[in-house]
């Protein structure tokens, strides 16, 4: 599974583990200024109990685009909800991903990857939606050595229709820790959230909604 | 475009240009052994004087399952046009680099992306047949924004179905300079190439059936 060390990320994997799948953790420092979502990383990695964890390095900071890698200020207070694509988009990000997943999955003899798209509070970013996870499971039939063998691929996206409240409300019956996690967009320097991006108010909302308080903050 | 510093991506090069396109040269350290022909790339980029080239790294030597990253030997004098996978196919490899140009294309705002695969002389590589390219077009067209804004992406392979001795003959009438490249899997130390792994075998055969000597041995 590809494990942000987001909130979205880490329930996918929890959802994996009770539906009795092994899991191996895949990190990807891809040029986020907000780095500190791989410590969170590997601290859930560690509460999930993987079997292995592969961290991969690219620079999508080089190739610029997005103000999740430093091209522009990170956007606060948006209104969210919009529907637009915002400047945190990173062009073609979790194609990327996936790509590289992709590889790992093939070596490791798994035809199945879980990643925490959720189409719903993100609704602005095109690779998070229904239609391009289906396309991406036809690419990989074709692109492998397993696909062409007949090993197709299933990428699950458990978390793709619901409500970030409906995630955490999940996420926490299957015991997962969200203490653990690291979610904004553009923490201080001591890695502290700043409660202004969208990542930061849509997880608000979303302990709000679910009516538990986010451990971040205790 | 991607330019891996070989044959084939150089002449897909060259004919992007003849056909009027501004190149943008993409090259990907993969964690190849034959690191040489990063070296290549280089030279490759200035003799076709593209307008901007970008190197990115991506450890697929951590991910494992090939030849090509030291995970087995590279095989030599192995029976070419068996139509198997060898042990060179790097798991997912062209979905990675077509990824990171996809990337790269749209913070360009470029709608077309030149690759060298050829599905002839490396029949076994699952992605290098048109199926796959086609199947990444349509992923393209939903992954990025870009795409959902009406911009489709155009993946070209104007190598994909000829010989090896075609795409020279067609490089030499461009003016490409094959001296510059590296094609050899597992070159010596000093950088000269082995004459016995598959690239160097179905190079050494593209020039004999083009009746044309290989500058590199010149």
């Amino acid at each position: 599974m590809l494990l942000s060390g987001g909130l979205d990320s880490y329930t996918a994997a929890a959802i994996a583990r009770d539906q009795g799948f092994d899991l191996y953790a895949l990190t990807v420092r891809y040029g986020q200024l907000h780095a500190r979502e791989l410590v969170a990383a590997r601290h859930v990695s560690d509460a999930l109990g993987v079997r292995d964890r592969l961290e991969l390095s690219v620079d999508l900071a080089a190739v610029g685009g997005s103000a999740l890698t430093g091209g522009t200020p990170v956007p606060k207070d948006r209104e969210l909800d919009k529907g637009e694509i915002p400047p945190t988009y990173v062009p073609a990000r979790n194609t990327v991903l996936l790509s590289l997943a992709l590889a790992w999955a093939e070596v490791l003899g798994s035809q199945d990857i879980f990643i925490g798209v959720n189409a719903l509070d993100y609704s602005g970013y095109p690779d998070c939606r229904p239609e391009f996870v289906q396309a991406f499971e036809r690419l990989a039939a074709l692109a492998t050595k397993a696909g062409v063998e007949g090993q197709p691929l299933c990428v699950h996206t458990p978390l793709i229709d619901w409500s970030k409240a409906e995630i955490i409300r999940r996420g926490v019956a299957l015991g997962v820790d969200y203490g653990l996690t690291h979610s904004c967009y553009d923490p201080a320097p001591d890695g502290r959230p700043c409660s202004r991006c969208d990542s930061c108010r849509l997880r608000a909302r979303g302990f709000e909604e679910a009516g538990l308080p986010d451990p971040v903050f205790t």
